[in-house]
């Protein structure tokens, strides 16, 4: 007679990942192949999947809470910038074995965070052992009303642009985790960290964007390579004002002393703020959504006819001449 | 002036994943932030996810095409399981720096393939660097009409218990390969390797079963684990006739020159064949199920009231005494 006992993936499912599927019946306490995903009439799923990799996508020291947050939240992101409603997740899991139980406690617990505060659920996944560095693939689901998803593709000539928050933290705060360059006060590098490791995904206001944002994006390569998607799927240009694009407090001092330059924050990555398109006329719409979701919200340019170009003015309407194309995590 | 041009990411979705997606209009060309996916009305969405990590579930010096074969098919094993109806699915790539394109371009080949026999199409995923192994996260997608999946849960006392096609090859395929133990002949040898590389998911059998069957699940982690789980989720005992489950040819030899044990084949993983109840009764129509798909279908046994043993019986009606608790991937 054999006792099927339950074996070491089985253990951790049970221990640690049941948990965070309780609150969907779909998930079928991820006993099963398979989980079952009900879209409600009238719907369609938005599907999308990221793979964050130690050493690339986070740091090895990294608190194991912010870098559950961190790959979560940019899959939530990647739905908010379609102005889809995040549901559900599945989380493909690869750790080497040296990986503690407290590691992954710790992983669980930033995982529950993110799900406290966006009313979502585990529903199913994978958890294997990797002779490499840790390996976290999500796929996450949301759903949207038929045909009101917002695409890259939607901008037309003569519309306004605009981004959320701020851009270039995430980016300062991964260099200042590097050690190299960048010199600023405790209180400020602690921000740029937070900004680099808890990106806060814009769901709510993607929502409320259907019907008004003609595009939009989320910004994970960095602004001038996301702006370009828009550009190239839309077949537009766009004319951007430089210092119309918000930026935080401390970054003209980093500037001025050449620790970095505007081109980095512009290029970083890792801003996950939103950057969508709306027609003309639509700033005092904007402007109610930018109190209603208490965010910031700049406009920073305005789309004309294609080619996909990208121009960047000064204050003086002269110019500004980069070659970057924006960070790649490849 | 920027032109934003495309990194390395982009020319590899373009050039080698974004035709696999053009059947679907919803994968928008994998050229926005998520993909959208139509459930029709009145099913629901069966979504399964495998991460695959080279030297563990693949070895380093297999086939490119057979990798992309066996990444992908896994996971159509677990839609079948559940009598879905497969639709598309997401690829999340991490892959070394030294992967060369010939060997990316195989595998997009081996995906192609699995596409075709199974009309689905690629609507998503991520591509990004690891210094680690080469890991392919896929999740796949599928539906059933509403309550029409069939879960691990639903078997009960006195039901039929079966198994597609045959148990073990995949594991001697798999020892074959590591060159410990297995002598076989040529022809054998293949047929086995085979098995390991490109195993078979029942798909049409998995949606034939919706309504027949009272539980199912695929055979991953060896049979025994795997009817182990219906019998943990169902609450039932196994009664299983060791000598009726089918095995592929030559597995008695070996057994005879001592290279292998019944209780490996038994718990060696890597089937991925079908396992399933049905109520007393229902020979007729599973035997209608194995002449229309053209499949060996056996029955092992039957269940009887819980707890969650496995009793395998001898030709003589005598236990055979196991204690292995099946393949564990982790």
């Amino acid at each position: 007679m054999v006792f099927p006992k339950t074996n070491k993936e089985l253990d951790l499912i049970a221990k640690y990942f049941a948990p965070l599927s309780l609150s969907s019946k779909g998930a079928l306490g991820l006993h099963d192949d398979a989980a079952l995903m009900e879209v409600p009439s009238g719907y369609e799923a938005v599907v999308t999947n990221d793979i964050l990799v130690e050493g690339i996508h986070f740091l090895a020291n990294d608190p194991p809470e912010t870098i559950a947050w961190k790959s979560l939240a940019v899959n939530l992101s990647d739905l908010a910038s379609m102005g889809a409603k995040p549901t559900s997740y599945t989380l493909g899991f690869a750790i080497p074995s040296y990986v503690e139980h407290e590691w992954i406690k710790l992983y669980v617990s930033g995982l529950e965070e993110v799900q406290n505060n966006y009313k979502i659920a585990l529903i199913g996944g994978d958890t294997v052992s990797t002779k490499g560095p840790i390996t976290l693939s999500i796929t996450a689901f949301g759903h949207v009303p038929k045909n009101t998803a917002i695409l890259r593709s939607g901008a037309s000539a003569g519309e306004e642009i605009y981004v959320t928050g701020s851009i270039g933290g995430g980016y300062l705060g991964l260099r200042y985790l590097q050690d190299n360059l960048i010199q600023v006060n405790g209180q400020l590098s602690s921000l740029f960290v937070q900004m680099y490791r808890k990106p806060v995904p814009r769901v709510g206001l993607g929502i409320a964007l259907r019907g008004l944002a003609t595009s939009a994006t989320d910004i994970s390569d960095g602004l001038i390579a996301d702006l370009g998607n828009i550009c190239r799927e839309s077949d537009v240009s766009a004319n951007i004002q430089a210092w119309d694009i918000p930026v935080p407090e401390g970054v003209d001092k980093l500037i001025e002393k050449n620790c970095i330059t505007l081109q980095d924050i512009f290029s970083g990555g890792d801003d996950y703020e939103l950057l969508f398109t709306v027609p003309p006329g639509s700033k005092s719409k904007v402007r109610d959504l930018a109190c209603i979701y208490d965010l910031n919200i700049s406009q920073i340019g305005i789309t004309s006819l294609g080619p996909a170009n990208i121009s960047f003015y000064n204050k003086n309407h002269s110019i500004i001449e980069f070659d970057s194309i924006g960070y790649s995590h490849f």
